[in-house]
């Protein structure tokens, strides 16, 4: 092996953490500013971070994770790790990690993972130097992310799509205990990037034994109230 | 961020590349020697290498899979990353990395890709500095191999055991290109640690669009000729 082509990188998480208001799919991002010379610019990342020498890299995650917006026990998994030499090359993205981490940065290549969460957890959004956010899904994905960002984004996305008609209880992770079956659809088809028919819809889930359905109408809603579901996980 | 915790890990490569004999599952390994103080020492670890500086990872996967073996134009797939700080804590290996990089080698986080080939592929077994062979699983599994390789064997059985159930085309990459439903069924079992029924596994494969009868039968063979089957994609 010849010596001269070795060269250590960082290696860093990011994290895909993916939220559901019963409507959209939404996506929780950190908004950076960096000082240019001409000014100020904004933009958002992924919460995300260098690791630490000691750390494992899912132990490496759910601190990220937690000092970036205070979520404790997250469920993460890890689905893919981005190693493009030119992930790094924007001028932009260096100076805020070589502000940020004080360090000489060249090449990261970074683990990611994704999580799906609730999306009334409670999140400290606001810290010290970072403000976090929820993005609608479709928006983001018209972003201008920093680094690789919306690359990752998207292949997280796969990895749920994909995951999810083997482990379908990931699909409930994102939903209040007591849903809908027009909430779960809507959840369904935006994972699914499809458009499913409401009445083959309900045929589908239920097949499904694990949805299972309530003694239970929604409250409060001016359109006509429908029956509530819960999840009933099976083996 | 607090800059002492911070250390650049180097990143490597590990592929786990199985191929079937028609019996058993194999997997692919690299032979080494260690030179220490009482005498010499051998065991196996996977294909793999530390990326180089301008490489990206499934780009570093190709090259390492194509130095050691010869392998050319192999699909590799990236399943997992594994980055236990202690994963590179036994002597042996730190001394065997040191030998063979020239480096001074701390922590390295490696990227996990698996490969499905059959197994009468042309391998450059020997090598100047390497020696490659098939070795079952069952017993690869039993092996006390170098690193956490054998984690990451596990790791990558999990993952084609996975992906077959959604992308059944990578079981056929095992298999001749005319094969028996009995070496179908002894695949299948293999990868999913199971032992299913003849019968039932007829009645199952019957089921499988692209799995299509051919109006021939095994020849050479000492038993009742088998028919042939091949795999034909759909959509």
């Amino acid at each position: 092996m010849s010596n001269e082509n070795i060269y250590n990188p960082h290696v860093s998480i990011d994290c895909v953490v993916f939220g559901f208001n019963g409507e959209k799919l939404k996506v929780l991002l950190i908004e950076r500013t960096i000082k240019e010379n001409n000014g100020l610019y904004n933009d958002k990342k992924l919460p995300g971070s260098i690791i630490f020498a000691d750390e494992d890299l899912d132990t490496a995650a759910s601190r990220v994770l937690n000092e970036l917006t205070g979520l404790k026990n997250i469920y993460l998994s890890q689905f893919h790790s981005f190693g493009n030499p030119k992930r790094t090359e924007n001028p932009r993205d260096i100076l805020w990690l070589e502000n940020t981490t004080q360090l000489k940065i060249g090449r990261i290549v970074t683990v990611g993972y994704v999580a799906l969460i609730k999306i009334d957890r409670k999140i400290q959004f606001k810290n010290e130097n970072t403000t976090a956010n929820w993005f609608d899904l479709n928006e983001v994905l018209k972003m201008n992310l920093a680094f690789d960002h919306s690359e990752i984004i998207h292949k997280g996305l796969e990895y749920i799509r994909h995951n999810m008609d083997i482990e379908p209880h990931l699909l409930f992770e994102l939903l209040p205990r007591k849903f809908t079956i027009s909430q779960l659809r809507i959840l369904y088809d935006t994972v699914h990037q499809s458009r499913s028919d409401v009445r083959n819809f309900q045929k589908k889930v239920a097949q499904w034994p694990y949805v299972v359905p309530l003694d239970e109408m929604e409250t409060g809603v001016s359109h006509r109230a429908a029956r509530l579901y819960k999840y009933r996980k099976t083996k």
